[in-house]
């Protein structure tokens, strides 16, 4: 069974309330809510538990980690981001989400400054399948309509995604690169961008299925250490 | 100095007035108008020239073959394909362009349907650089305006490119990767997606400096032809 | 359950001795027998079979199809290859298997000469993974040795894999991209080198575990199908 | 006029006699000299200098920064290594050589480990080209010879590369992903295997090849600053 630990800051929907009536129980409690029906192995953890609720037993347990931050990232422990590193590139997988581009973590692993453009006036927003075959595209139509979302739009300054699953649209003008699969030492690492707090996006059952699908792809193959270092023998001798 | 050969159906601008008035010297004339300026050495070629223009000599001397057609992309001898297909394995460059998307040439190159969904109501496209470090984007603005365009949208099938350089955004609700690279065999091809032969598009100065930039990058490297085939004598000897 | 068509061109082992003694149920003999151990549903077919055995009906039924060929790459039906490239457009997954790289189905996928140097000397291999944490490389350990091998080299003529998942090491002095994996319309392919018909390599079990997990990554997505062609209403109506 | 920065930590030289007597100039001198004959503006700049020989001014007017570091890395101020990347990231070419692999730098631009094995033992090496029509391989043989190196295995901890351009046999078994190139922000990054403080390996003409090449293709394009951050207008106004 896979287990998923959803973190999430859990400081915008304490703080306002337009985002604690959209997520009544944070937003990782929505997203909990539903990788539960799918029988994964859910526990959440936040900014605000000890050692963000990212202890070293936490994060060997966990198979996936889902991330949702926004105005605390610089508050994110500089040690629990290594930890956090660590345990990706030895296989754990992340799923970042939206204003998660801007974790310290999602930077780290990205090397880039993962800047883009914004602006946050409800507008229309199409989520294109550019990478039909894949599996995080399972299940999900040709193209998602979000009745409302906060823009992001290109130049995302990451560099370019091993697969690139999705595009969006916006209403305003601009595109983006909204599904970006990412390979870093053993983990993987998806990039979905859908999911601002006053906007009931995580409710939507399409966006669901994407986060589900992800987390699924991003689970840990059961790999082979590749061992570092000294090799004073070669393989082949005389 | 770099050989370009312009290549056009040149049928749409002899049967049709709209295409007639926006490219009075054929879209290939306006094609080659403008990379003249850049001081290339320019022909061009059309279908109804013999061996529709693409002569084994004419290619022996052609740095770079840009290709439009449309609407006889069948007419085009299965022959004189295999014969520029050869010349880009061996490091001519190809910039193909608009409905060039469904030529043999570049069907036959990347092995997919290169299909994709398409809409003609004179829609306005913003064309979007996501690789702005990119050769073909010197110099081109964050993104172009194009007033009035055929949609294409995704999915666009098509092998991920190596590179994707520019996505477009369309009033009417679609994106589309507008801006793909490919390496295959020592050369490169360039799929840039603006340019229907009754919108004036091949003269806005934009789009002009793309495929220049394009025509630029494709260009053959001075590469050492790997050797194929049998060899009897390994490198290690005993 | 996953339905595996196991194809071989099925001479070679009926010409000589020395085939017939190591695979006397032919290739696809040997490589259908560790396949049925891993409780896939497996078929075999072979290039003298009517339709060469990949009939509409067959292909249909067809999650992964895997492909040996050698001498006789020529008289598979170009019917035949169209068909079974339409499948895989469409989704079925394809396992080609070493001197498969030269059948016409993996060249017209690829769209360049699959072209290499080989040498056929039993040759020691070792196979490295360059990508432990890609699921076709669960459970294969660091490095292969096959004591016995012909030998491919660099330069492999194809499109850069989507992902490289392992290197080839030889006796001689050259190297081998050996594990390659590529998307193409919805469905996957991977190109993995080892296997010729003198060498006990398909009774060895990293390879066959290498080929097992091939058949599982390339297995069908179940994806929605993207729509092609004209689209007369946006889905932005003004 | 390229005006590149050729650094290097410039210990080992000084220290080991047997380093001395290779690289009597430093590794820095060898490279610099080559490269100058190449009509390149050279400078270059150690880890002993003053912020290293790499203040903002230096890096201001660098396009290409080449990188030799192996025992002092962690003596290189973090502040300084932050510098490097934001110029990277602006559009600064850097090419990482040998044991720079483990560099501050380039591992901060990863987002990996980038641990490797090694073996140093005077083995020969084979560096093959894998992409012959790539820029950096322009002129370069079909495989260059190091008579004597020392090892570097798979696996790599690095991001698969943007392009693999060449890969290394080694005598004792291994193999190496040897030539990767990067994209970061608007800047180019190659990583090159090849060069050993005890190996006259920076002497020999083929290596010198690459190197100059790959400078070539680092150079910044002249590209368009993407801008970031809040866009209150939306393109589409109305």
């Amino acid at each position: 069974m896979t287990t998923v630990t959803v973190w999430n800051e859990y400081r915008v929907e304490k703080e306002d309330d337009e985002a604690r009536e959209v997520y009544p129980e944070g937003i990782h409690g929505a997203i909990a809510d539903f990788l539960e029906d799918e029988e994964f192995d859910v526990q959440t953890a936040t900014i605000d538990d000890p050692e963000h609720g990212l202890t070293e037993e936490t994060l060997n347990e966990t198979d996936v980690l889902t991330w949702w931050g926004h105005e605390a990232h610089e508050e994110v422990a500089d040690e629990v981001v290594e930890r956090v590193r660590q345990q990706v590139l030895s296989g754990m997988g992340l799923v970042v989400l939206h204003s998660g581009h801007f974790s310290k973590i999602f930077k780290r692993l990205m090397g880039t400054t993962c800047d883009l453009k914004w602006r946050n006036e409800a507008e229309r927003e199409r989520i294109w399948t550019v990478e039909p075959g894949h599996p995080i595209a399972e299940g999900v139509p040709e193209s998602i309509e979000v009745p409302e979302a906060e823009m992001y739009g290109e130049r995302f300054d990451v560099p370019a995604p091993d697969t690139l699953v999705f595009t969006s649209w916006f209403e305003g003008g601009e595109v983006f690169r909204s599904g970006c699969c990412y390979r870093r030492g053993a983990g993987r690492i998806f990039y979905f961008r859908p999911g601002h707090e006053t906007y009931p996006i995580y409710h939507q059952s399409e966006i669901q299925q994407v986060v589900t699908n992800a987390v699924e792809w991003a689970e840990n193959v059961n790999s082979t250490s590749p061992s570092f270092g000294n090799v004073p023998e070669p393989p082949e001798e005389g």
